[in-house]
């Protein structure tokens, strides 16, 4: 095996973690999370996301979160941008970053969106256009590109176009999603021999959800193929809205256990990550699902 | 990727599961689980062991299991034997093949059967030469081969040491194991390299406990490393005895998920071996730790 010596966390938890758990989480207490996660080591941080409120409550104190944080240097705090208006939020709000997010599932874009995949794109090509003038990079999101909750398999050519189309509009990184968790190794070879033979290593990364338990081998086969950006998020927070109970997200500590093990270096301390999820977890009823943190707890028990 | 076509499960959910779970079970239901694994298409199945009664009260109605499973041709129903009085009584339920237990820390050997390595090594001799006279193979297990409860980390020699000294002794495979499901790619791969650059792939299996989440990850690694044989455990029965609550065994549904997808034949059917669980669940409080049954359950519970 040959793999990056260094790969870049992008840590998630705060944001799609977060809006996927049932909890109500104070402003303070995002703000805590925020910044453990940058004392860990984190470079990246999806912090919130500036949406609909009426549609997401849990990121209605986006501003507030972002006015709140310590921002360290070289650390890029992200947020989750939908349209124009989000935008103009973001900006004031001073992010590093935006992310957009398209879905390679027609079915899913309408019901997740409201909005035809090509009607998202052309929005969102005006969305990184304007974000771009105001100095402000973009990362795109390609949603159910293992497979969809409605639509079930996903053809590999529908997250190629979506994915090149996304780096058209001009965002310097797609992250490939696995949305309901439902990728394997095979696949995920397969995905990426067709993704990689168009598309350049360094404009993708991967996000998988650890739904089935497959995540941290999908990121041994992304790692394989040369994929050096990983998103996870702190703790497992996040669950899968669309298997009730189940694991969602790769839990950050859970892809630490495995890279620094393989000795690629990311900069982050795993047991800074710990200790920002345990203090979350700590003034909140949230699961800590990663099954790092489950072991050495429970290890630590009296059998 | 190079993989193996073809991959051989050795089912341990019988007896690694079952001992390791808190319910009792009824010799009926061990009776109903093997005849569903078997149904299932697995082709090895380690049904029971020929241990103390009174270190061991979960297997004590070994013999009349065997006596009533209904043995399909082709498969083979293996017991854990530690001496040759368990030897006798295995040869008189008719095992087809037994199993014997040493380990590769020097102080889990002496906690766990009260013996050094090298004294285990010198009974499991005559019991592995007794056995053959009977026309019967032995198996060996390697525990602890990726770090130890009481130890911590284990040194690659040593785990090559016991593993060649087993295999002098007559077994005609052994499964490195991680007793303690702390083993990681990085890991596996270094150990790999170490065991299979003196011992031939053919004699090895592999044996993960799925505590960290690696499980899978590191069937990865074994499969590009051409291992063929992964011993898993349905439902993911068995937990984590050193991590209470923890997962412990990978498996088997969750390990066919990722053979399936990747195109290695196994001969057993996820959906048989899903039923064999649910079947067992519905008789009994035991967890199925298995992500994939949970996840599959999960979808299919309304949100």
């Amino acid at each position: 095996m040959t793999h990056p010596p260094a790969v870049t966390i992008v840590e998630v938890g705060p944001r799609d973690g977060l809006q996927n758990e049932i909890a109500a989480v104070s402003t303070a207490d995002k703000v805590a999370f925020v910044d453990g996660l940058s004392a860990a080591g984190h470079r990246v941080i999806e912090v919130s996301a500036f949406v609909s409120t009426k549609w997401v409550p849990q990121m209605a104190d986006a501003a507030e979160v972002f006015a709140a944080i310590a921002r360290r240097p070289g650390v890029r705090y992200t947020a989750l941008v939908p349209n124009l208006a989000g935008l103009d939020r973001a900006l004031a709000a001073r992010v590093d970053e935006i992310a957009v997010f398209a879905a390679a599932s027609e079915t899913f874009s309408r019901r997740n969106i409201n909005q035809t995949i090509d009607e998202s794109l052309t929005r969102y090509a005006d969305v990184v256009r304007a974000a771009g003038a105001a100095g402000v990079r973009t990362r795109g999101y390609v949603s159910c590109a293992f497979g969809c909750p409605f639509e079930g398999a996903i053809k590999p050519d529908a997250v190629v176009r979506v994915t090149e189309a996304l780096l058209a509009a001009g965002v310097y990184e797609v992250a490939i999603s696995d949305t309901i968790g439902i990728g394997h190794p095979g696949q995920v070879a397969a995905l990426l021999a067709r993704v990689t033979s168009t598309i350049a290593r360094e404009h993708l990364a991967l996000h998988f959800h650890d739904t089935r338990g497959t995540a941290l081998a999908n990121v041994l086969v992304g790692l394989d193929a040369g994929i050096a950006t990983f998103d996870a998020s702190a703790g497992g927070l996040g669950g899968c809205p669309f298997a009730p109970g189940a694991s969602g997200n790769l839990a950050t500590e859970d892809l630490l256990y495995v890279l620094d093990g393989l000795g690629i270096a990311t900069g982050v301390a795993i047991d800074g990550v710990a200790a920002a999820s345990y203090g979350l977890a700590s003034r909140l009823d949230v699961p800590l699902r990663s099954r790092y943190l489950q072991a050495t707890a429970a290890a630590q028990r009296p059998a």
